[in-house]
């Protein structure tokens, strides 16, 4: 049997290690075919050592540069072709031997080159979320046009993908993602004006990157997932509820329109998802600790709090507003985000830039990239200079 | 569009009774066309006056008797067809403008008449969990020749079914059957001794029949679940477990080879299994109330203490032993139930005489009807031998 050809954009991130590792468990099933990495030179200089991929892409010259030099002292035989910056990682996600691309760069940067894959007619597991957000609209056309399938690798969409197997669209009455609740779920909104960047980062069940963890931290995480799960699975924004469950035991679930309720369970393990996602519509046993629910003391449910975590609401009124304000919104998060974990402004301050952008935003149908690309710069320089106005006020 | 003719086994006891209102749900889907009850000649009036079926079947010639002069006396038009005993049972099962059985007898009843229905090729809601047990073999056996349907309608094998909906057999790697624990879920041996018909009859989450419920407090009825699935879902006996989880929101769960775990919940009304059976594969939307998981405190989860609950033990017992053994053992726990009712025996002598027959068990293949039926009859007096047995015991 052929190996199934696997690319990966975001190789040295948390999702891209987490593939790596299951490529390792199903050595006979996948080969590694093209990685794109930012600028961990040394970690994917192991990968390449270990993987032998035809091509990576890095994100600069220098690092490429610095990554021929790690290769020759490695003594790396036939070392792959090395690229560099967004023509490079849509090499990757276009690679002819690649029929899976797992894209899991973070924020923005991994738009184009999955839209490419999608058009390339590619198996995408998706795991940077921001894509859907700033443009589902253009990537599902995509999909739907060259057949591409679009998998998600995220635990919450994973499992929403998994309730709905057995089910007729027409017969789901609303799909219901669970959050955490993040490390200030139950703190007060005085508390969070003052949470540091540590605090912030401690998130209680998973272990991802900077970026999402803050995310996690403003429930805006959960709030993206909403976005995606509109465009992941054809709901509307009233069909897609969100339930914080500290435990983060039950990753998602639907319910049917005879009051049934189907929930995805599992430990808190992302290689669960990718494995999933690359061996779809197949299962494949695993030897990941089963999830055994008698270790733990209980599941809680409870409704969000949008008074504490504005984030959450101001993702619906972006979904509800449609065209081009989702990827405002997303924008307007990500340069927040940055300045938080400079310690520029506050956590609480986050919800405040963004309802500032999305106040001056204009929302226009995404037609076609140049509109997406146009609104993300924009909302990018509006953030920016609001958190300048903000400043002073910290200081 | 034709209407689909539904025949009831059992209409006026827990099941029967929530057919009819769902059939009320859908009056312009079902028809009621024969019912069978036992002695409960006023409700059954009520529900023919009603329904108008076709056909009713009472247990004794008095019972008919009593049903002809309380329709006379209310001036029903049209009375249908009135039959007894076994052979009326059959005759309901089998009646030509029925499609779907709903067969929900209590105890061994219930096995010849469901047994005929499946080979006429009839879909049969099964919530008779005994007929499945004494002869599951049979059973299959007669659906998968005729292509007769078997759909669960009791919550835990319903939500097993839900679960396997999108699933591939092969990719299963277990069942895990939820159970709420029973009123005597946390008592102490001791207690157990000296539990009263009125506590043992005290469900905590489920409204049903005396019989069922006392299995629940002894756990046979989780057992009997046990053997249940392994027919349903041939599964072996290994790869069905069992969990103890006091709110009965999880009605069962099913954990898949690659670690995933699929569960299905709802709010404990047994409407949602029966009209998931009536419209299966379709599913209709419901007034019944939603589960709202945010009113819940928390979802526990236990394993099954076995020594306080040695029924579940049996139950694996017997049906590993295979051939009659389940037939036994269902036999001597429904004597026995019913002397623990009668106040003849302490909740803790049930499964001291089940254990008894078992022993005194030699195990034969399900070859036939005669067999299973010679296994039962034998079962019961070696059974109520043992009652007598332990009676001065008591006195």
């Amino acid at each position: 049997m052929n190996k199934r050809g696997i690319a990966i954009l975001g190789s040295t991130g948390s999702i891209g290690c987490n593939t790596l590792r299951v490529v390792d468990a199903f050595g006979d099933d996948f080969q590694i075919v093209a990685l794109a990495a930012g600028r961990n030179v040394a970690q994917l200089s192991t990968q390449i050592s270990r993987y032998k991929p035809e091509l990576v892409s890095v994100e600069t010259e220098e690092c490429a540069e610095e990554l021929r030099a790690e290769l020759s002292r490695l003594k790396v035989a036939l070392p792959p072709r090395i690229l560099t910056g967004n023509a490079g990682l849509i090499e990757v996600a276009t690679h002819e031997r690649a029929s899976c691309i797992v894209s899991a760069t973070v924020g923005a940067v991994g738009f184009v080159p999955t839209l490419r894959a999608l058009e390339a007619g590619k198996r995408v597991a998706l795991a940077n979320k921001e894509t859907l957000v700033i443009a589902g609209e253009l990537m599902t056309r995509a999909a739907e046009k060259s057949g591409a399938e679009l998998l998600p690798v995220d635990s919450e969409h994973n499992a929403l993908h998994q309730c709905l197997r057995g089910e007729r669209r027409a017969e789901v009455r609303r799909l219901v993602l669970t959050a955490s609740g993040g490390p200030f779920r139950t703190n007060s909104r005085q508390e969070m004006e003052r949470a540091t960047v540590a605090e912030a980062m401690r998130h209680p069940t998973w272990n991802m990157g900077a970026k999402v963890t803050i995310d996690s931290a403003t429930l805006m995480n959960k709030g993206l997932e909403v976005i995606e799960a509109r465009w992941l699975f054809g709901f509307e924004a009233d069909q897609i509820d969100v339930l914080v469950h500290p435990e983060s035991i039950v990753h998602s679930m639907i319910e049917l329109v005879d009051g049934s309720v189907i929930a995805q369970m599992g430990v808190t393990d992302m290689r669960h998802a990718i494995q999933y996602a690359l061996t779809y519509p197949e299962r494949r046993a695993s030897q990941l600790p089963s999830l055994d629910l008698t270790q733990m003391s209980a599941l809680h449910f409870v409704a969000p709090d949008t008074e504490r975590f504005p984030c959450l609401a101001l993702a619906y009124r972006a979904l509800r507003a449609g065209g081009t304000t989702p990827a405002a919104l997303n924008a307007a998060n990500e340069i927040a985000v940055a300045a938080f974990l400079e310690e520029r402004i506050r956590l609480t301050d986050i919800p405040r830039i963004i309802a500032h952008v999305l106040d001056g935003h204009e929302s226009r149908p995404v037609t076609d990239l140049d509109t997406v690309l146009e609104t993300d710069a924009a909302a990018r320089v509006r953030a920016a200079e609001e958190i300048n106005n903000l400043i002073p006020v910290i200081g």
